[in-house]
């Protein structure tokens, strides 16, 4: 029994009970976590039979924007308890999340990863990853856990993991030159295709940096989820 | 050009230019339409090159759910503007739709189908379709287009369109009961399978009414969405 759960162990080329983070920034493209890339990377983790948690930060988001008229809203939202209804409850707030309980760490885009998780999108290159979101990253990149960033997530890679580190924002000459100064090595990438640094375990696609539709996003995204997985 | 035109059209098997409403009804799946659901038939319509537009009644929600501890908010959500999150912007008020304009209609489920396209989550067998969807989806009905339900959805059927059609709510007895008692003809379905009632041109899947994960979900509502598409 022990030999054929061995077995079963190296043919899959992973330990069992894998658990994967995903880091969501809310529910809303303009104002949280992207919400169909966030729903396609919990699909492909399901379908490769990867167990997830979410985590978000347990605070309230930079502002709500109705995604109707893309105008302000005047009321208050809590990214975490936004980010619940995509989660359908399995989430849980970042600064209490365990490091040694996964197996690798995911973050969707939307700019809810640029307003909330980090403010890139209010200070441009000068922006900081917020405290309780750089210590978990952190964290993970130490642990040798592969990480995955989605859309505009990338953009905090260099501040989390240090620079010279391979990784996309899609093709726009104003993000590539920013990519740079920060420290890292801009790859041009395909909506489709993922940026791989095999090295620092760190993939990255473009999804709705450059996607046109859903089905765009989601070829990238699974080959995203794929190559963390196998890189764990 | 013409010929050639019309020869696409015919190895197609269907018109060009197709377009498939999509009634959200909200953005969470204790509030509003469930948010796998509804981004996963968005995916497969996408990946079947097939247009869509999503459509939400513009009213407010029954209530707000805090989807991290299931609790009531004392706000209120207007159901058209949080499915706006869903749909990036790709959505109008279903009062607003021209039933010409569209070549199929898809339900996804959560429990807002039940408490804000419908009152059963409230009221049980003697609910109510609310009027503005029940208007358009009545219309959609007699115009012979093809129908898509998904999870709770699906109980909408026999309002909308009459008795003795065949459709699914999974397989719990209770709602079994209901819906043969609302003039249905319940069909057991497991969760990665679809109820045809072709003449009637009715897809149905259970989806979370039966799924533990997300990928199960996944597998159904494929199914209903590339029958959905060959109905038409």
């Amino acid at each position: 029994m022990i030999l054929a759960f061995n077995y079963f162990n190296k043919i899959q080329g992973r330990k069992l009970c894998q658990k994967i983070a995903v880091v969501l920034a809310g529910c809303g493209h303009l104002d949280g976590a992207e919400i169909h890339e966030s729903t396609l990377t919990l699909l492909y983790l399901s379908q490769a039979g990867v167990n997830y948690e979410c985590l978000a930060p347990n605070r309230d988001q930079h502002h709500v924007l109705n995604h109707l008229n893309q105008k302000e809203i005047t009321e208050k939202r809590n990214i975490l308890i936004e980010a619940a209804r995509i989660a359908r409850g399995n989430i849980k707030a970042i600064d209490t999340a365990n490091i040694n309980d996964y197996d690798a760490v995911i973050f969707p885009g939307g700019f809810g990863a640029a307003k909330n998780l980090c403010d890139f999108a209010l200070k441009g290159q000068n922006f900081n990853v917020q405290a309780d979101v750089l210590s978990f990253a952190k964290q993970a990149y130490q642990a040798s856990l592969p990480l995955g960033f989605i859309c505009i997530a990338p953009i905090m890679i260099s501040t989390i993991c240090g620079p010279n580190i391979e990784h996309t924002l899609g093709d726009d000459q104003e993000m590539i030159s920013i990519v740079n100064n920060l420290g890292g090595k801009h790859v041009n990438c395909k909506v489709d295709e993922i940026a791989v640094d095999e090295k620092h375990k760190i993939v990255s696609t473009p999804a709705y940096m450059l996607a046109n539709n859903i089905a765009e996003a989601a070829t990238g995204i699974e080959k995203l989820v794929n190559k963390v997985i196998s890189l764990i």
